[in-house]
């Protein structure tokens, strides 16, 4: 593990259901806060529909560019679940229903009385030379095929999921992060001022990010909630100082927190 | 406004804090909700970083391959808002404070008693030969470029701009949505009578959604959604009760929904 490197992640969430803004993605946030600590950082995350030719490319192009990618979503027993299929033909390998799949099915549903149809029995489709992924929640695995984690797109099964991934990543430098919020500061007040704290620390990244809160009785909180993020803890402290001593002499208590 | 085209747009999220899972997205969900009874469908989201060379590769890449792309993220007043600055550079046109933005700002800080700073003035910044859209929270200015539409990246503000926006669209055949949810049902269940009726009705989408809800004392609970989408009122109908019926059938309550 180097201290230095950086390394990447691509997350592609595969599905119609979150495009169409039915359901609210939890997968991006769960698997960047899981890699974090890691000394892994997701550069970047694409949303895609459950079509083949999108898993295809889109699974391609960011397994170059990303140390890691992982994929959510199109896993299950039905018509609409065509992720392995998708990954197989990314890779251009064969795909059929592999018997270490189909043994950790059968095992499961044996124990929960379910019967085993032939649907189910999809699940266990792996794609050639693929590793299995264990899926403490409901049995059917997701796999990882070189670079390419392929996981549930059900949250609780994604973060049972990546369990049986973190030994399987080799991490970099790990990034840390401090917040000062200040409620009432707006923007405005400290962006001259940030700027030049950036310019003096380029190797720090320090975001600023407003934020407005309806409270009872419809009365607008707002304040600034700013973010530094930094491999370098001596320096990442230094900046955050810098920060709250200047926040403060604009008349805002500054509150520091970790993430 | 034809019935039958079918209009899409492609939505990019611009920002290191969704990417580090420090902050979970909610525009995405909002710009497809608001879209859908318009008649268009967003077909790819990406979420990308603070970095001009980034932003502008993609939104050079989606706006070819959409009808309409939407950013959100990067306006405001500090050294981290980059986009109005990485949409002029993707279009190849110059950028500067524009008397227009300048003149709402001015208004508007000095309604709210704010000093207007350098920094403030910044967000005056429009790409040359864009159309502004209005910002009922806070003031500062969104703007539309040709077929994209840059809007700021807190949701709520997001949400004020987008009804600046309805009227500039023109949208295709709406795409009608009914739900059926049932409790207890096990996707293996229904993955076979599915699949046979999703290939007898090739031009409606029939998705899958399992879920499992944790309950007070840690009981889970778990069902599935069935959710079918079409531009025709009439077959989605047939097809949902058909399925109705099938979950019937196995001794599930079906409980239909809209959207």
């Amino acid at each position: 593990m180097s201290q230095t490197k950086r390394v990447t992640a691509a997350v592609i969430l595969i599905g119609d259901e979150v495009l169409s803004g039915r359901t609210a993605d939890k997968n991006l946030q769960q698997i960047a806060l899981f890699l974090a600590p890691l000394g892994i950082s997701v550069v970047e995350s694409r949303t895609i529909p459950d079509e083949q030719d999108v898993i295809v490319d889109t699974v391609n192009t960011l397994r170059v560019q990303a140390d890691y990618v992982f994929t959510t979503g199109g896993i299950g027993p039905t018509h609409d679940d065509i992720t392995a299929d998708s990954i197989a033909a990314a890779f251009g390998v064969p795909i059929d229903v592999r018997d270490d799949a189909l043994a950790i099915i059968e095992e499961w549903y044996a124990r929960t009385q379910t019967p085993l149809t032939e649907s189910r029995k999809r699940m266990a489709r792996i794609p050639d030379g693929a590793s299995l992924i264990e899926n403490p929640v409901t049995g059917a695995p997701g796999f990882q095929m070189e670079n390419v984690f392929t996981l549930a797109g059900v949250p609780k099964i994604a973060r049972g999921m990546l369990e049986d991934i973190a030994h399987r990543l080799e991490g970099g430098a790990v990034t840390l992060s401090r917040t000062i919020k200040g409620e009432g500061l707006r923007e405005g007040d400290v962006a001259g001022f940030l700027g030049a704290l950036q310019q003096a620390h380029p190797h720090v990244s320090i975001g600023s990010y407003p934020y407005f809160l309806e409270q009872v009785g419809g009365k607008l909180t707002r304040g600034t909630q700013l973010v530094v993020r930094s491999t370098d803890e001596a320096e990442l402290n230094s900046v955050i100082s810098e920060i709250a001593k200047e926040v403060s002499r604009l008349g805002v208590e500054p509150v520091t927190s970790a993430l």
